[in-house]
This record gives C-alpha cells, sequence and structure tokens, in this order.
C-alpha cells in the first residue's frame, strides 16, 4: 500500500536543538540509520546556524553527507537566514524549510527580524536556490500560527497573509506550526482551510505540539481538511526554545500508531519506529523520552497497513 | 453560554476503584464539592458492589447521600448486577449505569456473565427501576466496545448488537466505552454512527481512555459524528482493573481546555477544574495524577467560552 500521509521527523532538528546536551555525530548517524530503517522518508536532519549559537548543530554538514546516502530519503534542514541557505544548498540537502513567524514579538525574539523582513529574506532565499539548485524544495513553517506565548492570540488574518506572501516569494509549499501548544481543533480546521483557499496545493505541513496534550487530536483535525504531511518527532524530543512555556513536539510513534490504526498508510513500520528509540536514549542518556504507545505496545490484534 | 456538551466526571468511581489505596470517606466529600464547584453537574460517584470485592466503595451509600445534596448534580452510580441496582434505588440515585461487555471473554472475566446474560439482568434492573424509582435514568456501558486485551478484535455487529438489546432492554441512553485504549478515530465514527442508526437518541456517552495517547483525538471524532456526553476523569485517574494492560481514562482537565478552546460550552471552571486536583492529592498521596494543561498552564490569552 502506498503511503496516503507523509511523516516528517523533526527530532534530529528540533529535538536536538532543544536540549542541553550535543548528541555526539556517530550517535546522530546511528538514529539516522534506524529512523530510515522504520520506513521515514522525510527527515530535517538539522539546522544550518553558527555553531556558538546551536553547538548542538555544529556537525550539520557530516550530517547531512551520511543522510545523503540513505536511499529514498529527503534530506531537509532548517535554515533561519540566506547564509544558512547557501551552506545547506552547498552541503547538497533535497529541501530546506524556513521558519517565518506570524507572531511579530516571536519573530523578533528568534531571528531578529519581523514577518516582513523574513518574507524579503525569503525571497533572497529563493533566488539563490534558483540560481545554485533548482531542483531544491524550499518550504516555509509559519511558526506561532496558533498563538504566541509572547503576545497571545495571533490574528488568523496574518497567519493567511503571511502564508500567501512566502508562497509568492517562492516557497513551494507552507507550513503551519502550533509553536506554543496554543491550537485547538476547530482553529486547525479554520485555519488550513483559509490558508488552502489562499495558497491552493502549497499548503504544507501539520507541526503540532503536545504541550496541553491535543497534539493528536489537531493531527487529526488537520487531516480531515485535507493535510498529508505531519512533523512529529521521535520520543516527543523537542519544542522552541525561544518560546518560554512552548515543550513537547508531536510523539511520532504515537502519531504513526493513530494513522495505521486508522488505516491509513503511514509507510513506516511500528515495531521498527519503536526500536529507534534505542539509539535516540544511547546518545543523549538521561533525557526524557515521551510516548504512550511504546509504553502500552501495540494491541492484541493490530494489523498495520502493510499486513 | 448554555453547555453544549456534558462531561461527565467518572474518577470518583472508575479512578478510585483502580487504585489499590482507599481514599477517606471526608476526602472523598471534599473532591466531590470541588468538582460540583468546578461546574461538572454529572458524577459518577460509587459503584455498589459487595465491600469485600472493593473496600475502595465501602462507602458508597454514605458518599450518594452528600452528592444528593449538591444542588444540579446528576448522581449517578454504577451497579453490575440487580442486587447493586436495588441498593443504588434505595440510595437515591439519579442514574444507574450498568456495564455491559461486548467481548464475551471480557464479560466473563469482569462480571461472570456472557453479553446475552447481561441483557437479561438489564431488563430485571429496568423492571426494579420502574418498579422502585421510575424518575431515574438508566444507562448502559458498551465496554471493550472498541478491542479487547483478551480476545483481541471485537466485531463491530456485536458491538451494534449488544447496544440494540440493552436499548430494547429498556436502557434510556447506551455509551460505548474504550476499556483498553484500542479505539482510533476512523473506528470511533464508524462505531458511534453505526450505533445510532440503530439506537436513534439512546446513543450516550463516548468513554475513552489514554492508553496509546488517542483520547482526545477519540472524544473529537466522537463529538464530530454528535456524541454529546463525554466521560473522563480528573489527574487521569483509573483504568479497568480486569483488563490487563488497560490504563489512563481521559483527563477531565485536558477534554474541557480542548472544548473550550474550540468554543464549544463544556459549564465548567477550568481554573477551578485544576484547583479540585488538591483534594484528589490529598486524599490518595502518593497516587500519579495526570494531565498536560494542569502542567503547562492555560495558554496565555486564553478565552473560556464563560468570557
Amino acid at each position: 500500500m502506498q503511503p496516503q500521509v507523509l511523516i516528517s521527523e523533526v527530532g534530529p532538528r528540533d529535538g536536538l536543538q532543544s536540549v542541553q546536551a550535543v548528541m555526539p555525530t556517530p550517535d546522530k548517524l546511528r538514529w539516522l540509520d534506524a529512523l530510515h530503517a522504520a520506513g521515514l522518508r522525510e527527515i530535517e536532519v538539522g539546522s544550518f546556524v553558527p555553531a556558538k549559537l546551536l553547538p548542538q548543530m555544529a556537525d550539520v554538514a557530516e550530517v547531512v553527507r551520511h543522510a545523503l546516502t540513505l536511499p529514498g530519503l529527503t534530506v531537509m534542514a532548517l535554515v533561519p537566514n540566506l547564509r544558512g541557505a547557501e551552506e545547506a544548498l552547498r552541503a547538497g540537502v533535497h529541501k530546506l524549510t524556513i521558519p517565518v513567524s506570524a507572531s511579530e514579538a516571536h519573530s523578533l525574539a528568534n531571528v531578529r527580524k519581523t514577518p516582513e523582513q523574513m518574507v524579503d529574506e525569503v525571497r533572497r532565499i529563493v533566488a539563490l536556490r534558483n540560481e545554485l539548485a533548482p531542483q531544491v524544495q524550499v518550504e516555509a513553517g509559519v511558526s506561532t500560527a496558533f498563538g504566541c506565548t509572547l503576545q497571545g492570540e495571533v490574528q488568523e488574518d496574518d497567519v493567511v497573509w503571511l502564508a500567501g506572501a512566502v508562497a509568492e516569494a517562492g516557497c513551494d509549499d507552507v507550513g503551519l506550526s502550533d509553536t506554543t501548544g496554543m491550537a485547538n481543533p476547530a482553529q486547525v480546521r479554520r485555519l488550513f482551510t483559509r490558508v488552502r483557499s489562499a495558497i491552493g496545493a502549497k499548503t504544507g505541513a501539520a507541526h503540532m505540539h503536545n504541550t496541553r496534550g491535543l497534539g493528536l487530536a489537531n493531527c487529526l483535525a488537520a487531516y480531515d481538511v485535507g493535510v498529508r504531511t505531519f512533523d512529529a518527532s521521535l520520543g516527543g524530543l523537542g519544542g522552541c526554545p525561544y518560546a518560554p512555556g512552548a515543550s513537547g513536539n508531536v510523539v511520532t510513534e504515537d502519531l504513526v500508531f493513530m494513522f495505521e490504526a486508522m488505516g491509513v498508510a503511514t509507510g513506516i513500520d511500528l515495531g521498527r519506529l519503536i526500536e529507534a528509540r534505542a539509539p535516540l536514549k544511547a546518545g543523549l542518556p538521561g533525557e526524557p523520552v515521551y510516548g504512550m504507545t511504546p509504553e502500552a505496545g501495540l494491541p492484541k490484534g493490530f494489523r498495520p497497513t502493510t499486513a
């Protein structure tokens, strides 16, 4: 059965940059191998940011080099600006993801630019991509799309405007991120529907957090209105270090279980996915790793879509 | 704003009978007061079972007596058989709930009766209710409706048959319980829709567990197909002691947060609901209490439906 949804694993970037400890490079490579062996076919492997800001990502070029050897894998990296994009393109990634924040307060705190200035930066990154590596995909992820711990409510009009502006600037797809765990299912359905009206097939991933336990309900809501790409993090590792009080990406294991149980093919082997927790734990000793499906085990008589 | 969903708190029954410790009666009464003060208007306050089987419920008649003094509260009790129903009716409860299991293996393990024998028992309980207290509501809760840890898959036809049989036997409403945390949103939508086709307005509550993290997603799925009553347990206390591997009722705090954030009125004050954890913890020292919304706090700028 062909996968019907794309689970985009963000742990090696979003997870690892959110913890204090630095995972040694050999552990990262083993973890990537295990994620790939489980069937993941898109992984955000790191971010191209100065090592003095995020020492966890100092080895990103080496990690990309290894990830490029894994067959069928879309190797994605986060780039906050043009300089990072140039490094990522030279490293050979297949896809760039650029965070743009719908909350001005969060945008300034995160990248010291207004949302409008980030749209300009996106335009420059797209131009560079067109010049250096036109086959590379460029994604924008609209962060704080459902609320902001700094400014509180984020106007839906601001989110729709920003999604339209970065699509117009040349992004191939635009996702919406619940950076701060404030989304609810009604809002998820409303906002993805509005964004789809504005930018059509460029509507991209749902990046949900589980801060208040609603992560899977919000993914279900996004699925209901046609979203087919979902960011998730193995063991729920990660959050956003610049959004105070935020925590907890959606757990890949639980998300995959939900879809497979629903009969929605993910292309992922749940048993192997749970095994991929071992190299994560080995590389980050003492770090809490979440997930209810791994704790409970698969239900008696469970049939994945591959059965 | 009038409540648009009914949150039925099951912690004092389902929660307390699942833990080893016995909560002292004065703590139970304080906890009930706090739940009522938060706005809960239906509480399953205990079960009428022999005290030698469940010493946690030995004081149920006293607990009912106190609960009956709380204005506007529907006082519900679980009764596994005719004898329990008679005691509950004499104690003056407003509503009986009778567990009937769609899995024969679970039914035999839980009450030592087949599903067919339980339908006969339900018929006898309804006759007694008609004789002693015709104003009392009788609910049946179909347990293992979405799967069973003992027999594995449960046929949907068996669930629809059992729901129809207990409705025919005179129950006022019939809920579906994911006793073992095996439900998924697609199944929840399908099965509640089928049951509604069979028994119409007698279709009752969704009783979901969070065993694999899908509790809220399953409640959302049930809401989508018209369910308006949801069982939940403060702090996620409880599960089913006779279903090995099962654990974790849906957390009332997270469920209420989801609905209120969606703009669906629950009639419950989230701040006071979180305060109601204090008497629970005081009465069960050392027992783990769950809930992500209480941990994270309410989001900045959050507006409940009462605002």
